[in-house]
C-alpha cells in the first residue's frame, strides 16, 4: 500500500476545491469540440468565422480555470490526490484546448477552401475523445464507478487509435492525389493538429489510469 | 533515503507478475526492430509487405502485453518499483512499438519505391537500441547489476544522439538533391518516424534510470 | 503536508552539491541563447559559423552539466527537492539546449540564404524565456522568493504562447507568399525547432512550478 493511500484514511479531503473545477475545465474541452464540429461542418463561412472566434473565447475560459486549479494546488494543504496527479491532469486537459484552438487557428490562417471529410472525421473524434474525457473526470470525485472511468480511459485509447488510423490515410491519399505541394503541407498540417487533440485526449487518460492505479 | 526505499525492507516484493512481462514487452519491441531491419534490407517486395504484416501483429501482441501490465498494477497490493514508473515503463516500451508499426505503416501506405541508406541506417540504429532496451529490462528484476542497466542506458542515449544525426544529414541532403517536393515530404516523414523510434527508447532509458536513481 | 515536507524538518539538505549545478545549466542556455541571436542578426557569414560552433560546443558543456547532476543523484543521500524533480529539471534544461543547438544545426545544414524577421522574433523569445529560466534557477536554492519564481514562470509561459504566435503567423505568410515548395518547408522545419525551444523552456517552468506546489 503507498503511503499515499494510508494516508488517505487519516485526512479529510478537500474535494469541493478542485471537482468542480476540473469538471468545467473537461466541460469547456467538450463544448469546444462541439463548436469544432460545427465549424468544421459550416456550410457558411460567416457562421465558421463565428465558431473560431467562439473557440478563442472558450480556450481563454479554459486557461482561466487552469490558472485557478494550479492556484488552488498553491492553497490547498490537502489535496484528493497526489499534487503532481493534479497538476498533471489540469495540464493534460488544458492541452486539450490549445490543440483543438491550434487545429483552427491553422484552418483560418492557411485559409483553406475545402473541409475535407478526414478534417471533419478527426474532428468528430475529438468530440468523442472530449465527451468521454468529461464522463470521467465527473467519476473522479468520488471513485466510486471504477470501472466507469477505465471504460472511458479505454474508448479514448481507441479514439486515439482510430484517429492515427484516419491521419495515415488521409496523409497517405494526400500524396496520391494532391498534385499541389503547398495544399498538401496545408492539409497535413492541418490534420496533424486535429491528430494531436486526440493524442492530448489520451495524456490525460493516462493521467486518470495512473491515479486510479495508486487510489484503487 | 525514501520513504520507498524504507518500505523496501518490510514488504516482499511481486516480482514474479511484472518482471516476465516488462521481459515479454521489451524482447517483443526486439522482434519488431529485427523485423523492420529485414524489411527495409529487402530485395524482394513480397517479403518486405509480409515483414510489414509481422510487425503488425507483433505491435498487437505488444498492446496486450502492456494491458496485462496495467491490469497487474490495478490487482497487485505491492509492487516491485513504485507504480506510477511500472505505468511509465510500460507506456515507454508500447510508445516504441508504437513508433515502429508507425514508420513501417507509412512506408506501406505512402508506397515508396526506394529503401534509401538512412532509411535502412536508422532502422538499425532502432535495433541496437531495442537490444539494448531488452537487456536492460531484464536486469532489472534483481538490480544486482545496476553498472549494465547504466551502461544500456547510455548506449540507448548514444543512438539516439546517432539517430538525430542520421536523421539531420538525410534531410539537408533532401533538400540538396531531392528536386520533387512530394517525394522528399515522404521520405522526410518516414525519416521522422524512425527517428522518433530511437526518441521513445531514450524516453524508456529515463525512466529506468529514474527507477535506478529511486532504488539506488 | 506530503510526507516529503514533513522529512524536510528532519533532514539536512544537500544544497552545495545541486544548486551550482542547475544554476550553472541554466547560465549556459541563457549564452546559447544570446549566441543564437548574435548568429541569426549577424551579417557577416564568417561570424556566423563562429557562432554556430560555439552553440555547438556550449550544449557539449551543457551534457557535461546534465551527466553531473544525474551522478550526483545517484550518489546524494539526501536531495534537496524530490529526486524525480531534479531529474526532470535537469532534463527539462538539457531540453531546451538541444532544441537551440538543433535549431542552429537546421540553418547550418539547410544552409538558409536569409535570416527572415520571424527567425530573429523566435530568437529573441528563447532568449527571454532563458533569461527568466536562469532567474527562476536560481531562486530554487532558499525558496525565500516563491514569489519571484513564480512570476518567471509565468512569464516564460507568455514566451511560449508569442513564440506559438509569430510561428503560426510566420507559417501562414510562408503559404501566402513562399512559392517554391522546398523552400517553405525549409523554413518551416527551422522555425517549428525554434518554436519548439520555448516549448522545452515552458516544460522546465512547468516543472520548477510543480517543485513550488510540493515545498511551498
Amino acid at each position: 500500500m503507498s503511503l499515499n493511500s494510508i494516508f488517505q484514511y487519516f485526512v479529510p479531503k478537500d474535494k469541493k476545491v478542485f471537482f468542480p473545477l476540473f469538471e468545467q475545465a473537461a466541460t469547456n474541452v467538450k463544448q469546444m469540440a462541439e463548436v469544432l464540429v460545427e465549424a468544421v461542418n459550416s456550410k457558411n463561412d460567416a457562421d465558421r468565422q463565428e465558431a473560431f472566434k467562439q473557440i478563442d473565447k472558450l480556450e481563454n475560459k479554459g486557461d482561466d480555470l487552469t490558472h485557478q486549479i494550479y492556484l488552488e494546488l498553491g492553497k490547498n494543504f490537502i489535496t484528493p490526490f497526489d499534487r503532481e496527479d493534479i497538476h498533471a491532469l489540469a495540464t493534460a486537459i488544458d492541452d486539450v484546448a490549445d490543440y483543438i484552438q491550434g487545429s483552427a487557428n491553422r484552418m483560418l490562417l492557411y485559409n483553406i477552401e475545402e473541409y475535407t471529410e478526414p478534417i471533419c472525421k478527426l474532428s468528430e473524434l475529438i468530440l468523442q475523445g472530449s465527451i468521454d474525457l468529461e464522463k470521467a473526470v465527473r467519476e473522479l470525485k468520488d471513485l466510486k464507478n471504477v470501472r466507469n472511468i477505465a471504460d472511458s480511459c479505454i474508448r479514448i485509447n481507441s479514439v486515439e487509435n482510430q484517429a492515427d488510423y484516419v491521419f495515415d490515410r488521409a496523409v497517405a491519399d494526400l500524396f496520391l492525389y494532391e498534385k499541389d505541394a503547398m495544399r498538401l503541407i496545408k492539409y497535413k498540417e492541418i490534420l496533424a493538429a486535429l491528430e494531436t487533440a486526440t493524442d492530448m485526449c489520451e495524456d490525460a487518460a493516462n493521467v486518470m489510469e495512473s491515479i486510479l492505479v495508486k487510489n484503487a
